[in-house]
């Protein structure tokens, strides 16, 4: 492939064109700039699948017929622990923030809290919210069903959704240990391009529609996606099927793909986030100890998973953030 | 291999032998009674290697120069929904045990909660006591710290441990759908297995002692095992040291295998256990869309994770539980 040609702007620039572009297609104030955080902290981090590149098709998820433009999601405290947000058919991210501050105080002052979002179309990644949650001091784990496209381990059709579980640990005078993976062996889009290129897909990626294995990438599409580590990748989106989905009252990923109705919107859904203060439970000690962990990975030069994420970050705050020229073009022709 | 003679025996003739072997080694009655719990259930569901197999080995545990043969751990709230338990340097099963109704107290009111056991020797396997927990109706995530036998991801050197994580999910008048698996892509059992037969094991269950991959078990027990998926795995293995280590006052697996001291004993580490009520968090209708969810798996004949072991459970409850004729004798002969 041709490198790209690609402008750098300030992060700045970035947010204000975001919010431009939902305020253009009547979006609310408060979800136009919380989409605008996340997408920016995407596109700042590297983290390009979930960067501008989603602004696009932003327009058929609120061309969903259900989708709510006004909504002003408000955070309730069910317990002392627990916190239930409607998202109200909105964007799933602001719901979330607008849950984090009574997550983190639960946690705190109990050891632990579950935040449990509602009815949000979730457009963007889990990370940039854990990340959050643990820069304010706490461990925080989170989950949510997707779209059915993958087959459970013993299966033969889609079932499951690409699941994704995301998890951040505070560090004292560091950023925060944080991972972000979907739960299926591979992400749609990346067997979608080699489709686009002509290429064949690595054994372990999915099934054809009648659950056979494939490495032809179309056949995939149309049969389903495979979980990540076998049986037990299989199991881990399994439970959070069940614990982001039928325990909080949201749905399953199948229920969202039929709540879809063809609207390739994103997936409307729940979404769990449990967390911890280790603090609390034992200490300050808690905190030397993990930094022991820590260093035996920095020993060995094997690397944490948001370790590529903050290079980027850094380089992207110091000369700006890339954009692909076309890219930037394609959003600004979608800005009436 | 030829097959083992076995003889069949009730599950309560097991279970006395279990007490008396421990008894006659001077555990106390407690620790005895719920050690015999644990290794009876997985021998009657034909968790093997959790089963009676495990036994002699005891001997080598109890024989730490840390091991505290009087254990008589307590449930200590630490606020409403954070109870720990030290396990006092015994096994830690009989911890739990003490733990799980304030464990399941605090789901039940609050949503959430969760159990922290320290300083307990880890010699069962985790599902009995999260399918426990889910009979009562909760929904639990069980996950431990082991010895550090794995190496992350990207790096050489044996780090994490092979970490296990279970989960339970409870489901009206059925029993819990219920998984456990350890985070290494295979057990070390299964490696030292192949090599006492002569055999090489699969790519991708370990490196040898510079970090390459290699196909020859013995030089994988010199080197460090693999994770399961890969880099997922690697980082939900981190999360499992994190949380159940540091978090909680425990050891991380490192620590575990230098506490260890050469004493070839079970890990003596910490547990968590979070519980959830998915009834209080979103009302009868949670167990009913699970089990939409789970008809989604019966329909394409995919097997839940724990059928094979309550499909066994029932011919064990019919014909009495097998054994194998010369393990019987090997413990028998350890009871002086």
């Amino acid at each position: 492939m041709q490198p790209e040609a690609t402008v750098r702007l300030p992060e700045e620039n970035i947010r204000e064109l975001v919010v431009k572009f939902f305020l253009a297609h009547h979006l609310n104030q408060p979800q136009a700039e919380s989409m605008a955080n996340m997408l920016t902290a995407a596109q700042r981090d590297g983290s390009l699948s979930h960067g501008l590149q989603r602004l696009p098709g932003t327009l058929d998820t609120m061309a969903h017929p259900h989708f709510n433009k006004q909504a002003e999601p408000v955070a309730e405290r069910i317990t002392s622990v627990f916190t239930r947000v409607d998202a109200q058919n909105g964007f799933s991210c602001l719901a979330v923030e607008r849950g984090l501050p009574n997550l983190t105080e639960s946690a705190r002052e109990f050891g632990v809290g579950i935040l449990a979002i509602r009815n949000g179309f979730h457009s963007t990644a889990l990370w940039p919210l854990v990340e959050k949650a643990a820069s304010l001091g706490v461990a925080v784990m989170s989950m949510n069903p997707t779209h059915s496209y993958v087959v459970p381990t013993g299966g033969s059709k889609a079932l499951l959704g690409t699941n994704p579980m995301a998890f951040a640990w505070p560090r004292p005078n560091k950023r925060p240990y944080v991972f972000d993976f979907a739960t299926s062996a591979a992400a749609r889009a990346d067997i979608a391009m080699r489709k686009n290129a002509g290429q064949q897909i690595p054994v372990g990626w999915g099934v054809d529609k009648d659950g056979q294995a494939t490495t032809d990438p179309a056949a995939v599409l149309a049969g389903a996606m495979l979980p990540f580590g076998s049986h037990k990748g299989s199991a881990i989106s399994t439970m959070i099927e069940l614990l982001a989905g039928p325990m909080i009252g949201g749905r399953t990923s199948r229920d969202c793909m039929q709540f879809d109705q063809g609207a390739d919107a994103a997936p409307c859904h729940g979404e769990l986030f449990i967390a911890f203060s280790p603090e609390l439970i034992s200490g300050p000690e808690a905190m030397q100890s993990a930094e022991n962990l820590f260093s035996g990975f920095n020993e060995q030069e094997a690397r944490l998973p948001g370790d590529r994420r903050y290079a980027i970050r850094d380089v992207s705050a110091r000369e700006g953030i890339p954009v692909s020229t076309s890219l930037l073009n394609r959003i600004l022709a979608l800005i009436p």
